[in-house]
């Protein structure tokens, strides 16, 4: 049972028929994943939606509604399928046109008369957004009330993320600590880690098996805000695995 | 936009603190991706939520009721933060308890006086449930209605997906083709490729920039289930590009 504490959270929305067909494998969740905890912003769910307006719009006003932050990737390119600020906008229900600092930009990249209709889709931008800078192929992203709208792209959505991290609100880091249970299966822990836990309800402890050429090699995390409270129980911890392998 | 008409539709939610904390990565989504498209099943919607029970029956319900199958990942261990049966018995309104035929299949791995009450968590079924068999650790998933649950390391995931496939209604397979357009930006081709999705609506045509060591290059991915259509749009996309390119 999580126990996390953290007050700053967050979802991600990853839009696009190219990861859900499979053919292109996501490297964006695990990213701002990582990146959320390590400055404490409690990231508590993520979908993939479709190239749809209905099923971006919907996700996009289910999660801002529900999390402090929402950050999505992917559908701001020119071609037809990029339709992420239109929904975004429909989301918001605010106006959207072509913006004149998100066209400064691209004709930072771009020659005027290279400048189409397409590459102007780009420089669509809701009413009211500020810009996200895109320091490797100029098209911005944007940030529109608690909703941050990034690139798929994983570098450049990496270069928009280093530019909104520092605005953002941060919760105390929720820091973790790692004990390996080896050769001891989760059988023979799991009721007496269920009484850790139930002790300690200020952490959240799990147990992760994975499988090495070996077997079974179980991992339990403990994680939380207090730095006492996580050496308590990783203390805890450390001591039934002492037993269980004695 | 997408254009799907694949009448056999599902989603995946993937259960775990471990994947929203950025400590584990996903590898699961993916491989369903992958396993879904080639046998003619869409999958439309991937939600990831934390081990809270709340987050989790939502999800369960709200995907089953909207998709033809729902197939979730994780949570099925041995230990507290394993709640995903309790849950979905609960999402579907139904009771749970020890199944004898999942603890038989516990007790192909186990003595009888190791199946603790920790193990035994893991024979628990929600009522009306039929089986998935664990070929690697025994502990089994389930089926109940349209929701098949499955466990999160990646071998077991397979495993059990592997034994669910035959068993799955199809749709007509989505064929793909992949037309590489080197050293040609997307805003040169975005206007005419849009003409030629607009022409082909029985078609879901998307372009995907990627980066590599010598820039950018784009593949266009055209996707249907009628090939000779496929055929016609797969056409008319390489000529652009080649006229394009010339």
């Amino acid at each position: 049972m999580s126990t996390e504490t953290t007050d700053v959270t967050a979802a991600i929305l990853v839009i696009g028929d190219e990861i859900l067909s499979g053919r292109t494998k996501d490297k964006n969740i695990g990213t701002i994943a990582d990146y959320l905890t390590a400055i404490g912003i409690g990231l508590r769910e993520v979908r993939i939606v479709p190239d749809v307006e209905a099923a971006i719009v919907e996700a996009v006003n289910a999660l801002r509604a529900r999390y402090t932050y929402l950050f999505t990737t992917g559908g701001i390119g020119p071609t037809h399928d990029d339709i992420t600020a239109d929904c975004v906008a429909k989301a918001f229900g605010v106006g959207i046109d072509v913006d004149p600092r998100a066209k400064a930009m691209l004709l930072e990249r771009h020659k005027p008369e290279d400048l189409n209709a397409a590459r102007l889709r780009m420089a669509r931008i809701p009413d009211g957004a500020a810009l996200i800078p895109n320091p490797i192929s100029k098209a911005p992203g944007f940030h529109l009330g608690n909703v941050f709208v990034m690139a798929g792209v994983p570098a450049i959505m990496q270069a928009m993320l280093d530019q909104i991290g520092p605005g953002l609100a941060r919760g105390a880091p929720v820091l973790s600590e790692t004990i390996l249970a080896r050769n001891l299966p989760e059988g023979t822990y799991a009721t007496p880690l269920a009484e850790i836990a139930k002790r300690h309800p200020d952490l959240s402890i799990g147990s992760y098996p994975s499988m090495t050429q070996s077997g079974f090699e179980n991992r339990i995390v403990v994680r939380g805000q207090d730095p006492a409270a996580l050496a308590r129980g990783r203390a805890e911890i450390e001591a039934l695995v002492a037993e269980l392998s004695a």
